[in-house]
């Protein structure tokens, strides 16, 4: 009598939030400093302190117009402060009618999903993906497809050919990638949009890419993170602060729809619709006014890059094989034995919390957050050198 | 190629935006004084002292858990407190596992919609309601049927009696009501549990109360608004607190799923996972803490009945007749004229912004906001008066 999939969503746990409830039961139990929980993406470092002063600042200001209704795509100097942030990193003329600010980086692809995808037509995510694709696709009448990685755990366009057909409405790109660390450069870019419009004109109708960005600060290069837009039109940013300014539960960020897209206000509509019908209103409204004080901020991430070395080098060197992250902050690690389940229960028993790749969509992989203190890595190495040997590494 | 309802949500402002649009545009043009807008429901009072007694405090703390991701279903300790709160005023055993923190009362509402509803399935709401309720349910793939009210302007049981089938699902009630005020009482409640009780043994199958209750501590009678589950065993309430704590840009609300409900946590689940599927990762994480720290209390509401008052008083002498608003902040006035929106345009020649009703379901009204300065309303008053004479009132 109830939708069975929203039992079931409803139902469900994700096994890293099942990981990190276990986590915290465990620590209740034998002291926090005996686990070593790399279960969670939530960023380790405070906001930075224009966030602060954003709020204190707000705070001084007329309480019925700061907590006051915006309009539904937001502060129109938001807006347009957005477009401005992102002209300057990149040119390409976005326009503040074009962006739209959402309750986060979830908000933002869910509205891409219910905006963009009529019944039976597919959205297409590159294993390793972050498992709420899924949901918000079947959630909105869609299907999602997915498409298996390289063997370095990059994208496999061969096999993004492949799965494309005339039911494909949308590709979704997360580069920096999380849970893989993987960054796209150019020249990745430039195949991806060649393979994507080759399709379009094969089917006769708009691909359009969705290109979640929440990590795009946290890249560990010298080279910035490329704009995914200038590569092709029929892309749709999906951003969030939550992790360049540590602000994960604050919910806040936008979606841009590029101004060299063919049928771009069309589309905004359409996002802006389905929005509206999932109940949001406005982002909210203080958020959106330190977004704005905040913009081209970030918080000091640099610790992020020291625990990604220090991760890498040590698991490494103790025979364990990962992936070299060059940007967001987890670490993508191959399970010595092929079940990566069976893998993290072993990692358990020495109390390290290691997430199982599987619903990421890749067997034989688990993500270790690099998000943690510096000081409890150092004190997890003992641990992970344990399970090597364990392993006959 | 884009889904069409979402095009169209997308596109389509609703006239009370529309008119509020209209009143900055003349506002900018003749002066802010010139023009008396009565369009928006924006509350117009700052939020109490408790709202920034809360921030500040949370500023004091530390940021990574201040602004970290929450548990999607709200910080527990905020669950328990509002189950608190709710048992305080009403007993009824509410539990915290089946409080759900919202991004206000819309999202709550969407989460009902997409939770609860089949293809194909029915909503009912009683007219006059809130237009959005229309978007929620299609947006969910239901259907919105709507129930006309009685002379009075209040719930017309025999034509819910005649409304429900073995299609409908749920049936919406927003008491205090916007935007005609009406404030059902006990024995109303009785008689509508009544035939909501008929149906369910009827057809076989739950009927979902969903209780939209975002005015309920804007009543000015002596008597607070009833314990709508108190009468209905299968009853959601969907609460904000937008208008009780002046936060309307914030999004921060809940749903109480009935302890009564024969299956309260498969209705859970199913309104948690619905939204999930829209992209609620959490409600603000911030504002969760400032409405934990100022549940039971109120802006200065008092404003609203002395405005109430004054515009009731001075508009029924001046010949309008007019629904006596027992709740919310709207004054529901009779149009003179059969057509409202041709009335609506007449009274913005004398630069009174009145929204006309059929967007809420019924022809032949304005809604007049009472969320307005009283100064602003003594100052109309002549503008009325012409428009009262311009109808030989």
């Amino acid at each position: 009598m109830l939708p069975e999939k929203s039992l079931a969503w409803g139902r469900s746990k994700s096994c890293i939030r099942d990981l990190a409830a276990y986590g915290s039961a465990r620590k209740a139990e034998i002291g926090e400093d005996k686990v070593f929980d790399f279960s969670l993406g939530n960023p380790s470092v405070p906001a930075p302190p224009c966030v602060e002063e954003a709020l204190r600042r707000a705070l001084e200001t007329d309480s019925v117009q700061l907590h006051g209704y915006t309009p539904a795509a937001g502060l129109p100097s938001l807006r347009r402060a957005v477009a401005e942030d992102l002209n300057g990193r990149w040119g390409l003329g976005f326009a503040p009618e074009l962006i739209y600010v959402t309750c986060g980086a979830a908000a933002g692809l869910a509205a891409c999903m219910h905006g963009l995808l009529l019944p039976g037509e597919e959205a297409v995510a590159f294993a390793p993906f972050f498992p709420e694709y899924r949901v918000f696709a079947e959630g909105a009448g869609g299907a999602l497809v997915t498409v298996p990685p390289d063997e370095d755990l990059r994208p496999d366009l061969a096999a993004l050919e492949r799965a494309l057909n005339e039911r494909t409405k949308l590709v979704i790109l997360n580069t920096p990638n999380n849970p893989s660390g993987v960054v796209l450069r150019e020249a990745d870019l430039e195949k991806l949009a060649a393979v994507l419009k080759q399709a379009e004109a094969r089917f006769g109708h708009p691909i359009y890419l969705i290109s979640d960005e929440p990590y795009r600060e946290l890249v560990y290069g010298d080279k910035p993170a490329p704009c995914v837009p200038a590569f092709y039109d029929d892309t749709i940013i999906c951003y969030s602060f939550s992790k360049s300014l540590s602000l994960p539960g604050e919910r806040i960020g936008y979606l841009a729809v590029s101004p060299r897209m063919a049928g771009r206000q069309d589309v905004f509509d359409a996002l802006a619709g389905a929005a509206r019908a999932c109940g949001y209103v406005n982002a909210p409204s203080l958020m959106q006014r330190v977004a704005e004080q905040c913009l081209g901020q970030t918080a000091d991430i640099s610790v992020y890059r020291t625990n990604r070395d220090l991760l890498y080098e040590n698991l490494t060197a103790l025979g364990f094989s990962c992936v070299y992250p060059e940007g967001a902050f987890y670490l993508f690690m191959r399970s010595p034995e092929p079940d990566a389940k069976a893998f993290s229960e072993r990692a358990k028993k020495h109390e390290l919390l290691l997430v199982p790749s599987d619903d990421f969509g890749v067997g034989g992989y688990v993500r270790i957050a690099c998000c943690v203190s510096t000081e409890m890595i150092c004190r997890s190495l003992p641990a992970f050198a344990e399970l090597a040997k364990e392993y006959g590494l």
